[in-house]
């Protein structure tokens, strides 16, 4: 990797830190941060985002300070730019964003990290930030690259893994179907399930994602929602089984159409609802009650801290399966931290090939 | 009990089939049954019904022939009366009808059973028939009355006790609601709720049965759906800490204003959807997924045979708890063959409290 020259601005800062010199003027070097301009309305626009100017912070014992390398970007911080309560609190008005992010660690006042390490975990949308390093997950980039850490051996890669496993329960022979199976979590989802041994389908929204799915992850069929002329229908053709387990990003009329082909004792996983966020109005559609009650069903909401206390055991094993080339995954990487806003609002439009990231 | 008109009847007609005389008259000796005479459009009606005349059934080797006690009718009933596919087949047109009954063997050509034996299971709304003793279930009078294997040593008990505790898994200090809460179903679920150290909280639909709920079943506090003006502020009074389960009868707009209170993880079981049984069109309201999102909430439908290989200890724990007082019932008991479709259509009307039976 070549010396650049943010490299070279660290070794100066660090040194004149070091020094216990120049204090005041590093404060004052710029820190850029990104805070919440106003509440979307519909789908985000760049004026809800705003770029500021931050100090850089002081350290004080037992502080680590961080350097932003790779930035989440996901579909369900929509829901945090409401002011609704949710699963986690909503962002506030006028403040800086977190989100999943790698960080390297360019100064250390605790034992536990030294300068180099990496780390994920949710944190802000600022260049530089000091943390306590409670949350974060020290990671290893000789195990997989950094940006895997947000996706495939991060929050993606387990909630498509605990949600399939836990409430979804492959068993060998069944039928999954997996919506907004191109996005991050979805094209895991589909290779989970081949994995053990089910027939897959995917649904997404460009014929080359169908085409991606089939030749690249492995799905056995997958279907284009916006050219299909009745997604029942064609789900019942790719489905001759019926479908045993539903994993749904996406919710809306493509749920339905999925709905109407379940099994008995289907599960189905209801990790999003994309079709919805930008919704201003709540969304109505059939009760879930019927075909629940029709087909003995469980559908099931989930965040992935629900298994928190199980993550390392679900790393251990997406790692394994990605050293033994079972899993394959795709990212689309935006460049610069400018980049944050546009590529959180292109996710809306479909613009990302599985995990969306951001590299400083 | 005192020998009446039908038991010197059964006495003279055994003793004459015994010794092989007169078959051709007992033949032809009527035998009333009731068949679906047309398909209910909404609310069942009388004239969707017909009585018929048939003869009494001769029995061959390794059967019994049954005569008709106690009739169950319930919700469930209304499905299989539409012809549309559901988890039990629909109820063919002009055929005889069948539900619940408790039976007295009459005659017997199996070592399985004896004239004088009880015995519970589906049956046909028909006042002798025939079985191989397949599917039914010899029960006892002398630990419960007869009916009581209708109601909550039968479907009735078991469907409150598997859907409470296999998918609500109650714990300690929890909230319970449970809609159609005076309902056969409902009274049963608040009572073991609260044998499970619950607050529960029942729906219903008069003040009479919102009293009934608290003075008799010991619910901790009731509401009447009817005379409410904010079903979802209402609930929220009622359950200061949120709804931790919510045991659901009938679907529809009370159902919305219980779930919009329900707290992380909350378990939504959903037995039944009555308020719309009876609508020719498909329901619609907000879609589930963005509650079940919001609360990592579960929702699963389920029909009591999905437990079949655990009924016979649920009827053990429900027959205990009914010996130490810890469970009682109320029944709604119509007299006579001829009331059988009055008293289902009464269903419909909140005319029953608890379990509704005919009694033949």
């Amino acid at each position: 990797m070549p010396l650049r020259l943010h490299h070279i601005y660290h070794i100066f800062l660090m040194d004149m830190k070091q020094r216990n010199i120049c204090t005041l003027k590093i404060n004052t070097m710029k820190n850029k941060a990104i805070i919440l301009n106003s509440r979307p309305e519909g789908k985000p626009k760049l004026s809800d985002f705003k770029f500021i100017n931050e100090e850089i912070p002081e350290i004080t014992n037992g502080e680590i300070l961080l350097k932003i390398k790779y930035v989440s970007v996901d579909p369900y911080l929509r829901g945090r730019m409401s002011d609704a309560e949710s699963y986690v609190k909503p962002f506030e008005l006028k403040k800086v964003i977190s989100s999943g992010v790698v960080a390297e660690v360019i100064e250390s006042k605790t034992e536990k990290y030294k300068a180099g390490d990496f780390v994920s975990g949710l944190l802000e949308w600022k260049e530089y930030q000091q943390s306590d390093g409670n949350g974060l997950l020290k990671i290893d980039k000789k195990i997989a690259p950094l940006s895997a850490y947000l996706g495939i051996l991060g929050m993606t890669g387990l909630t498509a893994f605990f949600g399939l496993t836990e409430i979804g329960v492959p068993k060998k022979g069944e039928t999954i179907v997996v919506s907004g199976a191109a996005g991050a979590v979805g094209s895991i989802v589909g290779q989970i399930g081949k994995i053990s041994g089910c027939r897959v389908v995917g649904i997404a929204g460009t014929d080359k994602k169908v085409e991606m799915l089939k030749s690249k992850f492995g799905f056995d069929d997958a279907i284009n929602y916006k050219t299909t002329k009745n997604i029942q229908k064609d789900i019942a053709a790719v489905c001759p089984n019926g479908v045993d387990i539903y994993f749904d990003n996406v919710g809306g009329i493509i749920s339905d159409g999925v709905h109407a082909n379940i099994n008995r004792l289907a599960r189905i996983i209801v990790c999003g609802a994309i079709s919805g966020y930008n919704d201003t109005s709540l969304k109505t559609g059939p009760r879930a009650e019927y075909f629940l009650i029709k087909k003995s069903a469980l559908m099931q909401g989930f965040i992935v801290s629900n298994y928190a206390d199980k993550f390392p055991e679900g790393i251990k094993q997406l790692a394994q399966w990605l050293k033994e080339g079972k899993l394959i995954y795709t990212e689309t990487i935006a460049e610069g931290f400018d980049a944050i806003p546009q590529s959180f609002i292109d996710l809306f439009d479909g613009k990302n090939k599985g995990k969306m990231i951001v590299k400083i």
